[in-house]
Protein backbone atom coordinates (compact mmCIF):
# COMPACT_ATOMS: atom_id res chain seq x y z
CA UNK A 1 0.00 0.00 0.00
CA UNK A 2 1.07 4.08 -0.49
CA UNK A 3 2.04 5.64 2.54
CA UNK A 4 -1.21 7.38 2.45
CA UNK A 5 -2.79 4.19 2.86
CA UNK A 6 -0.77 3.55 5.31
CA UNK A 7 -1.73 6.68 7.64
CA UNK A 8 -5.19 5.66 7.08
CA UNK A 9 -4.95 2.18 8.14
CA UNK A 10 -3.17 3.13 11.47
CA UNK A 11 -4.40 6.64 11.92
CA UNK A 12 -0.43 7.90 12.09
CA UNK A 13 -0.10 11.34 10.17
CA UNK A 14 2.25 10.74 7.08
CA UNK A 15 4.71 13.10 8.20
CA UNK A 16 4.92 11.24 11.54
CA UNK A 17 5.28 8.07 9.79
CA UNK A 18 8.49 9.32 7.39
CA UNK A 19 9.72 11.00 10.63
CA UNK A 20 10.05 7.60 12.34
CA UNK A 21 11.58 5.90 9.20
CA UNK A 22 13.97 8.72 8.94
CA UNK A 23 14.71 7.86 13.20
CA UNK A 24 15.08 3.96 12.26
CA UNK A 25 12.28 3.06 13.71
CA UNK A 26 10.46 1.99 11.00
CA UNK A 27 11.79 0.01 7.81
CA UNK A 28 11.34 1.93 4.67
CA UNK A 29 8.91 0.94 2.09
CA UNK A 30 9.81 -1.16 -0.73
CA UNK A 31 10.56 0.99 -3.99
CA UNK A 32 8.53 -0.42 -6.95
CA UNK A 33 8.76 2.09 -9.52
CA UNK A 34 9.59 5.89 -10.00
CA UNK A 35 8.50 7.87 -6.80
CA UNK A 36 6.79 5.00 -5.57
CA UNK A 37 7.17 3.38 -2.44
CA UNK A 38 4.86 0.49 -1.36
CA UNK A 39 4.46 -0.52 2.47
CA UNK A 40 3.00 -3.82 3.90
CA UNK A 41 1.52 -5.30 7.00
CA UNK A 42 4.62 -5.99 8.73
CA UNK A 43 4.88 -1.47 8.66
CA UNK A 44 1.02 -1.68 9.77
CA UNK A 45 2.36 -3.82 12.98
CA UNK A 46 5.68 -2.15 13.53
CA UNK A 47 3.58 1.49 13.25
CA UNK A 48 1.02 -0.07 16.34
CA UNK A 49 3.95 -1.19 17.94
CA UNK A 50 5.87 2.02 17.98
CA UNK A 51 2.46 4.14 18.78
CA UNK A 52 1.83 1.80 21.79
CA UNK A 53 5.19 2.48 23.57
CA UNK A 54 4.68 6.41 22.32
CA UNK A 55 1.13 7.13 23.12
CA UNK A 56 0.06 4.48 25.63
CA UNK A 57 3.74 3.91 27.16
CA UNK A 58 4.65 7.79 26.81
CA UNK A 59 8.07 6.74 25.92
CA UNK A 60 11.06 9.19 24.16
CA UNK A 61 11.64 8.08 20.86
CA UNK A 62 15.16 7.33 22.19
CA UNK A 63 13.61 4.81 24.20
CA UNK A 64 11.43 2.87 21.65
CA UNK A 65 14.51 3.07 19.03
CA UNK A 66 16.51 1.11 22.11
CA UNK A 67 13.79 -1.38 22.72
CA UNK A 68 13.38 -1.80 18.92
CA UNK A 69 17.30 -1.93 18.35
CA UNK A 70 17.48 -4.79 21.21
CA UNK A 71 14.75 -6.81 20.10
CA UNK A 72 16.17 -6.81 16.23
CA UNK A 73 19.28 -8.12 17.41
CA UNK A 74 19.99 -11.13 16.26
CA UNK A 75 23.24 -12.03 17.80
CA UNK A 76 21.18 -11.69 20.91
CA UNK A 77 19.73 -14.63 22.64
CA UNK A 78 15.99 -14.62 23.29
CA UNK A 79 16.89 -14.30 27.29
CA UNK A 80 19.37 -11.38 27.00
CA UNK A 81 16.85 -9.53 24.65
CA UNK A 82 13.84 -9.86 26.58
CA UNK A 83 15.85 -8.55 29.47
CA UNK A 84 17.87 -5.30 28.44
CA UNK A 85 14.43 -4.56 25.90
CA UNK A 86 12.61 -4.82 29.61
CA UNK A 87 14.61 -2.96 31.48
CA UNK A 88 15.01 0.11 28.64
CA UNK A 89 10.82 -0.12 28.99
CA UNK A 90 11.04 0.61 32.57
CA UNK A 91 14.46 2.92 32.71
CA UNK A 92 11.93 6.06 34.18
CA UNK A 93 11.20 4.18 37.14
CA UNK A 94 14.88 3.68 38.51
CA UNK A 95 15.81 6.65 39.85
CA UNK A 96 19.87 7.93 39.02
CA UNK A 97 20.43 8.27 43.14
CA UNK A 98 20.85 5.54 45.11
CA UNK A 99 18.16 5.16 48.06
CA UNK A 100 19.35 5.48 51.57
CA UNK A 101 20.25 1.66 53.20
CA UNK A 102 16.52 1.55 55.43
CA UNK A 103 14.44 2.35 52.40
CA UNK A 104 16.02 -0.61 50.62
CA UNK A 105 15.86 -2.74 53.64
CA UNK A 106 12.13 -2.33 53.32
CA UNK A 107 11.87 -2.96 50.02
CA UNK A 108 13.64 -6.14 50.21
CA UNK A 109 11.17 -6.68 52.88
CA UNK A 110 8.29 -6.96 50.33
CA UNK A 111 9.96 -9.04 48.32
CA UNK A 112 11.05 -11.56 51.23
CA UNK A 113 7.48 -11.65 52.65
CA UNK A 114 5.96 -12.64 49.18
CA UNK A 115 8.50 -15.62 48.58
CA UNK A 116 10.45 -13.69 45.61
CA UNK A 117 13.74 -15.03 46.00
CA UNK A 118 14.55 -15.10 42.53
CA UNK A 119 14.83 -11.47 42.49
CA UNK A 120 18.64 -10.14 42.86
CA UNK A 121 18.98 -7.91 45.92
CA UNK A 122 21.38 -5.28 43.94
CA UNK A 123 18.54 -5.14 40.95
CA UNK A 124 17.35 -1.83 39.58
CA UNK A 125 13.78 -2.31 40.23
CA UNK A 126 14.57 -2.92 43.92
CA UNK A 127 16.27 0.41 44.03
CA UNK A 128 12.93 2.14 42.12
CA UNK A 129 10.67 0.47 44.80
CA UNK A 130 12.71 1.73 47.88
CA UNK A 131 12.06 4.99 46.18
CA UNK A 132 8.59 4.92 46.22
CA UNK A 133 8.53 3.21 49.75
CA UNK A 134 10.81 6.44 50.69
CA UNK A 135 7.87 8.98 49.33
CA UNK A 136 5.04 6.80 50.48
CA UNK A 137 6.58 6.49 53.76
CA UNK A 138 6.22 10.54 54.10
CA UNK A 139 3.43 11.41 53.79
CA UNK A 140 2.67 9.21 57.03
CA UNK A 141 0.79 6.28 54.92
CA UNK A 142 -0.90 4.22 57.51
CA UNK A 143 -0.37 0.16 57.28
CA UNK A 144 2.17 0.69 55.01
CA UNK A 145 3.13 -2.97 55.11
CA UNK A 146 -0.45 -3.98 54.72
CA UNK A 147 -0.70 -1.80 51.69
CA UNK A 148 2.29 -3.11 50.02
CA UNK A 149 1.34 -6.87 50.70
CA UNK A 150 -1.73 -6.42 49.11
CA UNK A 151 -0.13 -4.76 46.17
CA UNK A 152 3.05 -7.30 45.37
CA UNK A 153 0.08 -10.34 45.74
CA UNK A 154 -1.87 -8.48 43.07
CA UNK A 155 1.20 -7.78 41.19
CA UNK A 156 1.91 -11.44 41.04
CA UNK A 157 -1.28 -12.49 40.33
CA UNK A 158 -0.52 -10.37 37.37
CA UNK A 159 2.87 -11.23 36.47
CA UNK A 160 1.46 -15.26 35.78
CA UNK A 161 -1.06 -14.33 33.31
CA UNK A 162 1.93 -11.86 31.97
CA UNK A 163 4.42 -14.73 31.75
CA UNK A 164 2.47 -17.41 30.81
CA UNK A 165 0.95 -15.54 27.57
CA UNK A 166 4.76 -14.84 26.77
CA UNK A 167 5.02 -18.80 27.28
CA UNK A 168 2.36 -19.37 24.43
CA UNK A 169 4.40 -17.62 21.90
CA UNK A 170 6.44 -19.64 20.08
CA UNK A 171 8.62 -17.76 17.92
CA UNK A 172 11.48 -15.35 18.95
CA UNK A 173 10.17 -12.26 17.34
CA UNK A 174 6.36 -13.03 18.50
CA UNK A 175 7.66 -13.79 22.21
CA UNK A 176 10.08 -10.17 21.95
CA UNK A 177 6.95 -8.27 20.76
CA UNK A 178 4.71 -9.87 23.06
CA UNK A 179 6.40 -8.75 26.28
CA UNK A 180 6.88 -5.41 24.81
CA UNK A 181 3.21 -5.17 23.98
CA UNK A 182 2.76 -6.26 27.36
CA UNK A 183 4.60 -4.40 29.39
CA UNK A 184 3.05 -0.84 27.80
CA UNK A 185 -0.22 -1.80 27.52
CA UNK A 186 -0.31 -4.17 30.54
CA UNK A 187 0.97 -0.89 32.79
CA UNK A 188 -2.25 1.16 31.22
CA UNK A 189 -4.59 -1.78 31.55
CA UNK A 190 -3.91 -2.24 35.20
CA UNK A 191 -3.91 1.71 36.25
CA UNK A 192 -7.22 2.01 34.35
CA UNK A 193 -8.94 -1.07 35.77
CA UNK A 194 -7.30 0.21 39.42
CA UNK A 195 -9.28 3.43 38.90
CA UNK A 196 -13.08 1.80 37.60
CA UNK A 197 -12.68 -0.38 40.45
CA UNK A 198 -11.76 2.95 43.44
CA UNK A 199 -14.88 4.16 41.05
CA UNK A 200 -17.02 1.11 41.98
CA UNK A 201 -15.51 0.30 45.68
CA UNK A 202 -15.85 3.98 46.83
CA UNK A 203 -19.43 4.20 45.53
CA UNK A 204 -20.23 0.91 47.50
CA UNK A 205 -18.27 1.81 50.84
CA UNK A 206 -19.55 5.28 51.29
CA UNK A 207 -23.10 4.88 49.08
CA UNK A 208 -23.74 1.91 50.85
CA UNK A 209 -25.27 -1.12 48.86
CA UNK A 210 -28.44 0.67 47.31
CA UNK A 211 -26.40 3.03 45.90
CA UNK A 212 -26.54 4.15 42.10
CA UNK A 213 -23.92 4.19 39.89
CA UNK A 214 -21.17 6.72 41.68
CA UNK A 215 -21.14 10.13 39.23
CA UNK A 216 -18.27 11.24 41.77
CA UNK A 217 -16.11 11.11 38.64
CA UNK A 218 -18.58 12.30 35.75
CA UNK A 219 -18.27 16.01 37.71
CA UNK B 1 13.87 28.21 57.28
CA UNK B 2 15.55 29.32 54.78
CA UNK B 3 14.99 28.46 51.29
CA UNK B 4 18.49 26.71 50.84
CA UNK B 5 17.57 24.68 54.37
CA UNK B 6 14.47 23.68 52.75
CA UNK B 7 16.46 22.88 49.44
CA UNK B 8 18.79 20.60 51.65
CA UNK B 9 15.40 18.89 53.68
CA UNK B 10 13.77 17.99 50.24
CA UNK B 11 16.55 17.56 47.63
CA UNK B 12 14.78 20.21 45.33
CA UNK B 13 17.12 23.24 43.95
CA UNK B 14 16.37 26.39 44.86
CA UNK B 15 16.25 27.66 41.30
CA UNK B 16 13.29 24.96 40.93
CA UNK B 17 11.52 25.82 44.29
CA UNK B 18 11.13 29.40 43.26
CA UNK B 19 9.87 28.18 39.67
CA UNK B 20 7.33 26.28 41.35
CA UNK B 21 6.23 29.67 44.00
CA UNK B 22 6.47 31.46 40.39
CA UNK B 23 3.95 29.08 39.25
CA UNK B 24 1.81 28.65 42.30
CA UNK B 25 2.48 25.42 43.20
CA UNK B 26 4.05 26.18 46.47
CA UNK B 27 3.21 29.10 48.57
CA UNK B 28 6.06 31.77 48.83
CA UNK B 29 7.58 31.81 52.12
CA UNK B 30 6.78 34.37 55.18
CA UNK B 31 8.73 37.55 55.43
CA UNK B 32 10.45 37.50 58.17
CA UNK B 33 12.68 40.59 57.64
CA UNK B 34 15.00 42.42 55.13
CA UNK B 35 15.59 39.88 52.57
CA UNK B 36 14.54 37.31 54.49
CA UNK B 37 11.85 34.34 53.55
CA UNK B 38 11.23 32.03 55.86
CA UNK B 39 9.35 28.26 54.83
CA UNK B 40 8.38 25.71 57.19
CA UNK B 41 7.09 22.05 57.49
CA UNK B 42 3.87 23.15 55.30
CA UNK B 43 6.19 24.14 52.65
CA UNK B 44 8.41 20.41 52.97
CA UNK B 45 5.11 18.67 52.72
CA UNK B 46 3.63 20.85 49.85
CA UNK B 47 6.93 20.13 47.95
CA UNK B 48 7.42 16.00 48.35
CA UNK B 49 3.85 16.22 46.98
CA UNK B 50 4.56 18.18 43.96
CA UNK B 51 7.82 16.19 43.47
CA UNK B 52 5.84 13.01 43.64
CA UNK B 53 3.74 14.30 41.11
CA UNK B 54 6.15 15.62 38.73
CA UNK B 55 8.54 13.05 39.09
CA UNK B 56 7.19 9.84 39.87
CA UNK B 57 3.98 10.80 37.94
CA UNK B 58 5.63 12.16 35.57
CA UNK B 59 2.78 14.92 35.10
CA UNK B 60 2.97 17.86 33.60
CA UNK B 61 3.42 21.55 35.79
CA UNK B 62 -0.27 22.43 34.25
CA UNK B 63 -1.60 19.06 35.60
CA UNK B 64 0.15 19.92 38.75
CA UNK B 65 -1.08 22.82 39.27
CA UNK B 66 -4.98 21.75 38.35
CA UNK B 67 -4.95 19.23 40.68
CA UNK B 68 -3.80 21.27 43.71
CA UNK B 69 -6.36 24.31 42.75
CA UNK B 70 -9.03 21.55 42.87
CA UNK B 71 -8.12 20.31 46.60
CA UNK B 72 -7.69 23.78 47.78
CA UNK B 73 -10.79 24.79 47.16
CA UNK B 74 -12.38 25.21 49.45
CA UNK B 75 -16.30 25.91 48.34
CA UNK B 76 -15.94 22.60 46.71
CA UNK B 77 -17.30 19.81 48.51
CA UNK B 78 -15.19 16.75 49.48
CA UNK B 79 -16.65 14.20 46.80
CA UNK B 80 -16.44 16.57 43.90
CA UNK B 81 -13.14 17.92 44.89
CA UNK B 82 -11.78 14.00 44.88
CA UNK B 83 -13.18 13.31 41.44
CA UNK B 84 -12.22 15.87 39.69
CA UNK B 85 -8.33 16.10 41.34
CA UNK B 86 -8.45 12.16 40.43
CA UNK B 87 -9.43 13.18 36.84
CA UNK B 88 -7.34 15.22 36.34
CA UNK B 89 -4.35 12.67 37.58
CA UNK B 90 -5.53 10.48 35.42
CA UNK B 91 -6.52 12.92 32.16
CA UNK B 92 -3.02 11.59 30.05
CA UNK B 93 -5.03 7.73 30.28
CA UNK B 94 -8.12 9.22 28.22
CA UNK B 95 -8.29 9.31 24.66
CA UNK B 96 -9.30 12.15 22.68
CA UNK B 97 -11.34 10.69 20.04
CA UNK B 98 -14.05 8.15 20.86
CA UNK B 99 -13.09 4.46 20.49
CA UNK B 100 -15.51 1.86 18.44
CA UNK B 101 -18.52 0.73 19.58
CA UNK B 102 -17.04 -2.79 19.78
CA UNK B 103 -13.98 -2.40 21.76
CA UNK B 104 -16.46 0.26 24.02
CA UNK B 105 -18.86 -3.02 24.61
CA UNK B 106 -15.46 -4.87 25.24
CA UNK B 107 -14.47 -2.77 27.95
CA UNK B 108 -18.29 -2.57 29.21
CA UNK B 109 -18.02 -6.56 29.46
CA UNK B 110 -15.05 -6.57 31.48
CA UNK B 111 -16.66 -4.37 34.00
CA UNK B 112 -19.83 -6.06 33.92
CA UNK B 113 -17.71 -9.33 34.65
CA UNK B 114 -16.35 -8.30 37.70
CA UNK B 115 -19.69 -6.65 38.61
CA UNK B 116 -18.87 -3.17 38.98
CA UNK B 117 -22.58 -1.92 39.25
CA UNK B 118 -21.46 1.58 40.03
CA UNK B 119 -19.28 2.65 36.84
CA UNK B 120 -21.21 4.66 34.53
CA UNK B 121 -20.77 3.36 31.30
CA UNK B 122 -20.32 6.86 29.83
CA UNK B 123 -17.42 6.98 32.00
CA UNK B 124 -14.38 8.25 30.38
CA UNK B 125 -12.37 5.76 32.33
CA UNK B 126 -14.29 3.56 29.77
CA UNK B 127 -13.42 4.92 26.74
CA UNK B 128 -9.84 4.63 28.22
CA UNK B 129 -9.93 1.17 28.78
CA UNK B 130 -11.69 0.45 25.25
CA UNK B 131 -8.68 2.28 23.98
CA UNK B 132 -6.01 -0.02 25.44
CA UNK B 133 -8.45 -3.51 24.97
CA UNK B 134 -8.27 -2.37 20.82
CA UNK B 135 -4.65 -1.68 20.87
CA UNK B 136 -4.14 -5.30 22.88
CA UNK B 137 -6.31 -6.92 20.00
CA UNK B 138 -4.54 -5.69 17.29
CA UNK B 139 -1.06 -7.60 18.31
CA UNK B 140 -3.64 -10.92 18.79
CA UNK B 141 -2.70 -11.25 22.23
CA UNK B 142 -4.64 -14.65 23.11
CA UNK B 143 -7.27 -15.19 25.52
CA UNK B 144 -7.28 -11.53 26.06
CA UNK B 145 -10.91 -11.91 27.89
CA UNK B 146 -8.69 -14.32 31.01
CA UNK B 147 -5.70 -11.95 31.06
CA UNK B 148 -8.24 -8.68 31.19
CA UNK B 149 -10.13 -10.54 33.97
CA UNK B 150 -7.12 -11.66 35.73
CA UNK B 151 -6.26 -7.80 35.93
CA UNK B 152 -9.58 -6.86 36.85
CA UNK B 153 -9.54 -8.98 39.94
CA UNK B 154 -6.10 -7.51 41.56
CA UNK B 155 -7.03 -4.04 40.41
CA UNK B 156 -10.05 -4.58 42.62
CA UNK B 157 -8.08 -5.66 45.31
CA UNK B 158 -5.83 -3.04 45.26
CA UNK B 159 -8.20 -0.29 44.62
CA UNK B 160 -10.30 -1.89 48.13
CA UNK B 161 -6.77 -1.02 50.03
CA UNK B 162 -6.50 2.27 48.22
CA UNK B 163 -9.90 3.06 49.63
CA UNK B 164 -9.53 1.94 52.87
CA UNK B 165 -6.63 3.96 53.36
CA UNK B 166 -8.75 6.86 52.11
CA UNK B 167 -11.63 6.24 55.00
CA UNK B 168 -9.10 6.03 57.45
CA UNK B 169 -7.93 9.62 57.15
CA UNK B 170 -10.25 11.99 59.20
CA UNK B 171 -9.82 15.36 57.67
CA UNK B 172 -10.57 17.01 54.24
CA UNK B 173 -6.80 18.07 53.47
CA UNK B 174 -5.92 14.44 54.56
CA UNK B 175 -8.19 12.80 52.30
CA UNK B 176 -7.35 14.83 49.41
CA UNK B 177 -3.63 14.72 49.68
CA UNK B 178 -3.35 10.53 50.42
CA UNK B 179 -5.70 10.58 47.35
CA UNK B 180 -3.86 12.15 44.87
CA UNK B 181 -0.21 10.59 46.56
CA UNK B 182 -1.91 7.00 46.49
CA UNK B 183 -2.77 7.61 42.82
CA UNK B 184 0.28 8.87 41.57
CA UNK B 185 2.53 6.53 43.82
CA UNK B 186 0.31 3.53 44.05
CA UNK B 187 0.50 2.92 39.92
CA UNK B 188 4.11 3.16 40.24
CA UNK B 189 4.19 1.02 43.70
CA UNK B 190 2.04 -1.57 41.28
CA UNK B 191 4.31 -1.15 37.90
CA UNK B 192 7.31 -1.60 39.79
CA UNK B 193 5.63 -4.42 41.52
CA UNK B 194 4.91 -6.56 38.61
CA UNK B 195 8.42 -6.10 36.89
CA UNK B 196 9.93 -7.63 40.12
CA UNK B 197 6.93 -10.16 40.30
CA UNK B 198 7.41 -11.06 36.45
CA UNK B 199 11.27 -11.67 37.25
CA UNK B 200 9.98 -14.13 39.99
CA UNK B 201 7.77 -15.31 37.69
CA UNK B 202 9.83 -16.20 34.87
CA UNK B 203 12.87 -17.33 36.83
CA UNK B 204 10.30 -19.81 38.56
CA UNK B 205 8.47 -21.04 35.52
CA UNK B 206 11.89 -20.98 32.60
CA UNK B 207 14.57 -21.83 35.16
CA UNK B 208 12.85 -24.59 37.24
CA UNK B 209 12.44 -24.20 41.00
CA UNK B 210 16.15 -25.54 42.42
CA UNK B 211 17.04 -21.83 39.77
CA UNK B 212 19.54 -19.05 41.04
CA UNK B 213 17.93 -15.81 41.57
CA UNK B 214 17.15 -14.85 37.43
CA UNK B 215 19.82 -12.47 36.12
CA UNK B 216 18.08 -11.81 33.43
CA UNK B 217 17.07 -8.17 34.17
CA UNK B 218 21.22 -7.39 35.29
CA UNK B 219 21.86 -7.59 32.06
Amino acid sequence: MRIGALSARTGVPVATIKYYVREGLLAGGERTGHNQVSYGEAHVRRLRLVRSMVETGGLPIATVREVLTEIEDPRRDLDSALGVASRALSSHRVPDDAPDDRHVETALAIVRRRGWERVPHEHGYIRALADVVARLEFFGISDLAELEDRYARAAEQVAEADIRLLMRRADRDEILETMVVGTVLGDALFEILRRLAQVEVSGREFKGPEAKPSERDER
